[in-house]
């Protein structure tokens, strides 16, 4: 990587050999149900709380995403993942019964993207042969860990998103052969528009995707139209349109047709979820599902995945700080 | 990377080009205290809560390694960096102020060692030419966030650690010449012996790291006679102990003269942290103080280091879960 630049390119890119996505109840409603590999009714995953059932959704995944691949537990040879709870444990317990090296993350929802990023390049690099990505998370968590306690019923407000109940995990290999390769990885720096109000992120992670995504076009010099699709998760509906109000305003519009944010895709309008979805197991699902499965198709040969996250917590939240936006992307193309 | 090994052997060891380290009051009065670059009396760093102080005491330990390694913000190229809050906000807000690319990472105490293996194989690989490698605790916000509000003044037992308020840095580069490289890593897995109390980490993290070092052992060919001390993070007394026996249950004893323990070296026995030091500031900070200038004037030649996190949160304490360990191992040569 030049200095000043962001952005690896991967000299062997790494392929995506297999991939999973588990979702809870209410995903499974929504327009991109018949994707999912696994869409559960049970929103505790067999278990008696919802920190222990995420992380066994989480653990689930990836144990499906290996059984895809044909990967053996003894030939695994790194875990790179992350959740939104509080020191990672949906991660950490799911990692200690899948028995695998394991390269902790937090990038908020971004972290998915985050992984696909770094383990990208230990595959590259010939350091790594394998490596799983995942992230998941989970609405009942989540609410309960940000917010307020489920029991509560606390009316939540119109540009607020709905934590995804839901898991993701890629398997990358060092091999040869035809299918989707990941060429090409951005790491994100913080981005601060002086959002305050937690429940409007989708306005304070956007600034951070169009950085993210100018730092990928300035570094690699692609534009728009070198993409069939760029995805975005998860900005939500309202997120998504300051974006695209944000590249209007800089005076390079991105074509609205292309931008689809995977917060905003999982959801129909008439679920309720306000602004849509968002949390690290939503673009991780999404993108293990729905967009792979198209690329798979030959629907799209050439997406930009952009991940972001914010890097808030109840704590800084109410010590008034405002939220950090960061955002990583990785250029998925079918070879 | 092999199937079933764990660690990379860096074709080209990147060099650690400067390092810098930060404490607090307590860690100031220690026997370490000269050696630190830092030692402030104001547990806030100026700011006006304990989290805000933490992450100002992570961004000044940062830019204090990037002067002592002249290198400017433009051409920094990614910042490693986890802490132990929610969501780690420390490194959040640090990173938003130093405006560095961040990959953020969770391994708990782990996470500086964590990041030095990851961003060493990205350095090694020609994917950066520099990475700054960074930590922080602080025992105010562990404190409040793990166990108690510290104005309860709630008595710790005798085997609880001190959180340590301390942050380090370390960077590396691509670049040539004498000094610290970081010539291998080994990544960790989870191991738990099913200790359940978060007052006993030093138990519950020991296993984990004797798995690491075996891991590492076996996959160089290493044995204990080629380090001049093996450094682990933080184990404190009571884990340092109990390493030593496992080690030595196993039939293969460590030699009890070359384990140093930071979280034990930290403090005086006198300074009431009863176990020891812990917190990812802790092991962060020791290194890139004391066993860094150690190495530097000759003192120490090859070290392995070896830093361990304990995957658990409030909630799952609360959720009678028992505590995943986890150890990542670097090894330090003076070439």
């Amino acid at each position: 990587m030049r200095k000043g630049r962001q952005t690896f390119v991967y000299e062997r890119p790494p392929r995506v050999r297999a991939h999973a996505s588990i979702v809870g109840p209410k995903e499974s409603a929504g327009p991109l149900a018949a994707y999912f590999d696994e869409a559960s009714q049970d929103d505790l995953f067999g278990q008696k709380t919802w920190e222990q059932g995420e992380s066994e959704m989480l653990r689930r995944c990836v144990a499906r995403a290996m059984r895809a691949g044909s990967l053996e537990a003894e030939t695994a040879q790194a875990l790179f993942c992350g959740d939104l709870n509080d020191q990672i444990i949906a991660t950490g317990f799911a990692a200690r019964r899948l028995g695998l090296p394991l390269v902790g993350l937090y990038g908020a929802c971004s972290t998915f993207v985050e992984g696909l990023v770094v383990a990208s390049a230990l595959v590259s690099a010939g350091f790594l042969e394998n490596a799983l990505c995942a992230a998941s998370s989970h609405f009942c968590t989540a609410e309960r860990q940000f917010r307020f306690p489920l029991e509560m019923g606390t009316q939540r407000p119109p540009s607020a998103q709905w934590t995804a109940t839901a898991a993701g995990c890629a398997l990358l290999t060092a091999e040869n052969g035809p299918g989707i390769c990941v060429t090409a990885g951005t790491l994100g720096r913080i981005v601060d528009y002086s959002v305050k109000d937690a429940n409007h992120m989708g306005a304070a992670m956007a600034p951070a995707v169009r950085a993210t995504i100018l730092a990928h076009m300035e570094d690699t010099g692609a534009t728009a139209e070198d993409f069939d699709m760029i995805a975005t998760g998860d900005l939500g509906w309202i997120g998504r349109d300051i974006l695209l109000e944000l590249f209007r305003e800089s005076g390079r519009p991105l074509p609205a047709d292309k931008l689809i944010d995977c917060g905003a895709s999982l959801y129909f309008q008439e679920q309720d979820t306000h602004a849509g979805g968002s949390g690290c197991g939503c673009v991780a699902a999404v993108s293990c599902s729905w967009l792979m499965k198209r690329m798979e198709r030959g629907e799209l040969r050439r997406v930009l995945l952009v991940g972001s996250g914010a890097m808030l917590s109840p704590t800084s939240t109410m010590q008034a700080e405002t939220i950090p936006g960061i955002a990583y992307a990785a250029r998925l193309e079918v070879r």
